[in-house]
């Protein structure tokens, strides 16, 4: 059944105290939609292999050099929407289905990939199965990396079978990647301002991840005056207040804290240090580093004015993506008038970008939101993405 | 030993993320002390009982009325320090043993109270234990509360053998305490620029606790412009910005946020929804109130320029407690020249005040913070409180 996929896994995940689903790397969730891909690629006499970097490779016919590879990611962010990975996943296996059905044969070979922890919800850094598999992060610092009860990348690994050295840049495989095609909900309103079910990406803004961590002075909320504090949550709060407006000064920045942790945490307690992260983002590499210097600036002179010192640490990077030319012009030769559009979001298919030819293809989200529960796509929309990927898995196999 | 008791229980419930102490209600470290503090004071020939309410009481000498009730906690906040709370259960344990060493012998009945949950941080009321057995919490109110994992404060006590059906207010018990004192750090710097080791309380700020909710539209943080946010962690940044310039403008409040909620809490996600806990005391009742709307009004803005809007829920209350004037007196004839110190904290004697003639005695806090790792108290100043403890109880028994 046509994106029957999606109902199948409707009900993992559902996250009742956020809303949407909270589906992250290795855990409960996870690992049962994993194993739900499984199945589902098996029944359509795909082969399925996991690379050592954790990701879910199935292959139509025999593995081999310059596949055409397409998919997505099926984690999620915490009280993520139904659409943002899986709607690429289930909408190439729906693809393949209908080549198989009208009795196409592939010319080379082709491969539903399934990138492990692309949101970064548990391990911190963003597109870390591409990461990794490119050579993008290095393998030590990836091990190394904790989720929030402290469990470390390398022992989450062990723990699902995977073997934690040989996590890394994974060039055997990489080479049998010809080209990528990542479709995914779009997470703006690009496609409802054209009016158009379906667009091809044409690039990616420059974007990373920072922890600024703000240390004061812990102490009692009540038996401490106001002059005597040196309160770390108020300095986080004025630069909180401050990154909105550094972003509004640069154009087409976006700046955001969407995690922050207060350290104890008591009620009656002043904190004495606070974490915040920040999401940062802006159409050139440089663009964003001035961006964030003008914020680190900000939130130093907040810190300051309550007695309070700050660090600001890069935990990703990730450089503006300008997706191929050829491909995006074979898309529009095989598609028609199909629009172009940039997203601010992050992709595995922007990570995969600087090693093999890559593409995307975005489906219309009629609400604009995304990373919420509210993200959606009409059927015939989603439909529309799976026309779209048959007609240029047509063309390119 | 003097103080040994302290030693005894210097590695119970540390906190090695936050660092000092974590010891929370009927959890692992608080468990622990309950059963230190059961065996301490059968050491001393004490009999020890749990009352309904799960406050442990030691007996010297058969319980009755009219007692002369001593005590302090046991709990703390999350990475509190080693001296509130125990510093006041061990004080009043050694001074029985000193009496009895002595061969004093008591003329009316005498406890050591225990109070649970003073700190309020699992079930986020403070003097829970008391509020509970004074009355001044409604039962069913107080057996729905819930810690961070949802467990309720019935399925809590059912867990440890409190009968939760039988929570709340306790007439019979009440009327066996003829007068309560408790002994504690000083949790300021009153006791520092008066040169003194020990004072006695004279009063304790209005104070309460309030949940703001701010509600936004979670979305993408990279995909979503900065003119399309309605984003709640702006305006919450806004609205703590604002407590701070709120309380400096009330002569002598204190207003805190120290616990901070962000949903979902993803980094790449405009949140849709934070918590933010304010802690606010004033010198009387009404001067809280207004200040508490004066935050509300300022939050409320916060939230309007960001297209947010707010809730705010009083969490807990405790209006303005002035100790009563004849023990204060008793007091102050039996120890000379001690000063007398108002305390923006709460505790459990403050809430008892409003039964039963309560006092308390401080003793000096050298760097002034508590609440935190640094709070400390030295030897010989503990040593003091334990003289001053002991001379009012041969005064008073």
């Amino acid at each position: 059944m046509l994106l029957g996929g999606l109902a199948e896994i409707a009900d993992v995940g559902r996250d009742s105290r956020r809303g949407g689903y909270s589906r992250h790397l290795w855990q409960g969730a996870d690992l049962e939609l994993r194993s739900w891909f499984v199945e589902r690629a098996e029944r359509l006499g795909l082969e399925v292999e996991t690379d050592r970097n954790g990701n879910l490779w199935a292959w139509w016919g025999s593995p081999g050099a310059d596949a055409v590879v397409i998919g997505s990611h099926l984690d999620s962010v915490p009280g993520g929407g139904a659409y943002d990975g899986p709607l690429g996943v289930v909408s190439s296996l729906d693809a393949i289905a209908r080549l198989q059905a009208s009795g196409f044969v592939p010319t080379r070979p082709c491969a539903v990939l399934v990138f492990a922890e692309e949101e970064g919800s548990r391990f911190g850094i963003a597109c870390l199965g591409s990461r990794l598999l490119a050579g993008a992060i290095d393998a030590d610092r990836a091990r190394a990396l904790t989720d929030r009860d402290g469990v470390t990348l390398a022992d989450a690994a062990r723990q699902v079978g995977v073997d934690p050295a040989h996590l890394g840049v994974d060039r055997v495989t990489l080479a049998r990647i010809g080209l990528f095609i990542e479709l995914h909900v779009e997470q703006g309103r690009g496609l409802i301002d054209l009016g158009q079910p379906v667009a091809v990406a044409s690039s990616i803004l420059a974007h990373g991840r920072w922890r600024l961590t703000v240390t004061g002075q812990g102490n009692h909320a009540g038996a401490t005056t106001m002059d005597e504090r040196r309160d770390p949550m108020v300095a986080t709060a004025q630069a909180i207040v401050a990154v909105q407006a550094a972003a509004r000064q640069h154009t087409g920045a976006r700046a955001t804290i969407g995690r922050i942790e207060a350290i104890p945490g008591g009620t009656n307690v002043i904190a004495s240090r606070v974490h915040a992260w920040l999401d940062a983002r802006a159409e050139t590499d440089a663009e964003t580093r001035v961006l964030v210097a003008d914020i680190q600036a900000r939130a130093q002179q907040a810190a300051e004015q309550n007695g309070c010192f700050i660090t600001l640490t890069e935990e990703s990077w990730a450089g503006a993506v300008q997706f191929n030319p050829g491909l995006r012009a074979r898309f529009a030769a095989v598609l028609g008038q199909v629009p172009q559009l940039p997203t601010g979001a992050g992709h595995d298919a922007g990570v995969l970008a600087a090693q093999v030819p890559s593409a995307m293809l975005f489906v219309r989200n009629p609400t604009g939101i995304s990373h919420a529960p509210e993200e959606f796509a009409e059927v015939a929309d989603c439909v529309a993405g799976i026309d779209a990927l048959e007609l240029v898995l047509r063309d390119l196999l």
